[in-house]
């Protein structure tokens, strides 16, 4: 909690007066609304892009000025958290269900910033699941389609529920065997016809900021 | 008319009791939905999957039995109309706005037929505008990029209404450059974050069935 506090935290001295923030979803992106909701009561001027039904919720309770990203030309900075990233910068993201949003946001956004826990730093992708949105309309053809190519695809659920992600999709989540072929993975599932969007966010981010015991490390992306 | 109505009929030739029947949508598949609804009249034993909420009308008014995509686990045969169609068989779909179910439909189906009146066959695809469908959220970053791509979109209106899917998506009618590069096109469509999914059909029928002045002419695909 404290690791993803304090990355949470330091991501929040990138933002500056004027600027449209993305915010992103989950537990570290949490500590990083919160203090923004804080800077906000303080003065700070921005406007805020959601990225998620339940940052939005968090928006409002921290006081944030939110805009819609499509009344919005650009997106200045956005900070999120991943699931787990590789030396590469390569991530999967969307344990949260927000994947899409998410990479939507990253994507029109000039600078990305990832903030994690020292958990979350690994040699090569493959210990989370890698979550895909799917459209409900073929649903069955589409797992049947990734159970051929192996991927080992589990409906996400809440309790006995299909999870409903905020697109109104389903989530897939994706056992595949190590080590992951990212680029040949995403291009495979961008080809199924159902599959609305990957958790794979490959050399998407500019900067990493990793909580560990001692404080934060900071890591520029060179490479994008 | 009567072009349509006879490649519509002629392609019911083709079903047989027992089928899993994928009903396509369109001006030319009401022929086709009309005379199925007319042969289960006379004792066809036959359960339909509908590739629009409009088909969906239409087959039951006709009281064509209709079973969801996703009770099945094959469908035995689709009968659909094209907008378009080159010698190798691409196609652009979608003008009536239902190119993602179509799509999905074509796709676990075991044989495809297409049916159109002799206008729909051209040397290169490029006449009718290529459709896509979009995600709601980040609408407008997503037509800036294909604008950014020189695929000239256009939102698709209803009145003044956005237009909306079955998928509760928008749809983006793409005006490109021709000759249409089709593999290229598709790709890079398929590559953009919020692009569900593209009107390009390559390559996607067993055979199709053109209503012309003196009848109807059967072309089959030897190259699926």
């Amino acid at each position: 909690m404290e690791q993803k506090r304090m990355a949470g935290v330091k991501a929040t001295e990138y933002i500056k007066d004027g600027m449209i923030l993305g915010l992103g979803t989950g537990s570290t992106a949490y500590y990083m609304i919160e203090r923004v909701g804080e800077m906000v009561k303080k003065g700070l001027k921005i406007q805020a892009v959601a990225t998620s039904e339940s940052t939005t919720r968090l928006a409002n309770q921290f006081m944030i000025p939110l805009v819609s990203i499509d009344e919005v030309k650009e997106i200045d900075l956005v900070i999120d958290g991943v699931d787990e990233i590789d030396p590469d910068f390569n991530a999967i993201k969307g344990g949260g269900g927000a994947l899409f949003r998410e990479k939507m946001v990253a994507k029109v956004a000039k600078e990305v910033i990832w903030i994690m826990d020292s958990s979350k730093t690994v040699d090569a992708l493959g210990a989370f699941p890698l979550p895909v949105e799917i459209l409900p309309y073929g649903y069955q053809h589409i797992m049947a389609r990734l159970e051929r190519l192996q991927y080992n695809p589990k409906l996400r659920r809440n309790n006995k529920e299909i999870y409903i992600t905020d697109n109104h999709n389903y989530i897939a989540d994706l056992w595949i065997e190590k080590p992951l072929k990212v680029k040949e993975v995403e291009e495979k599932l961008k080809n199924i016809t159902g599959v609305l969007e990957t958790g794979l966010f490959l050399n998407l981010c500019d900067r990493i900021i990793i909580g560990n015991d001692t404080g934060v490390k900071i890591i520029e992306n060179t490479k994008k």
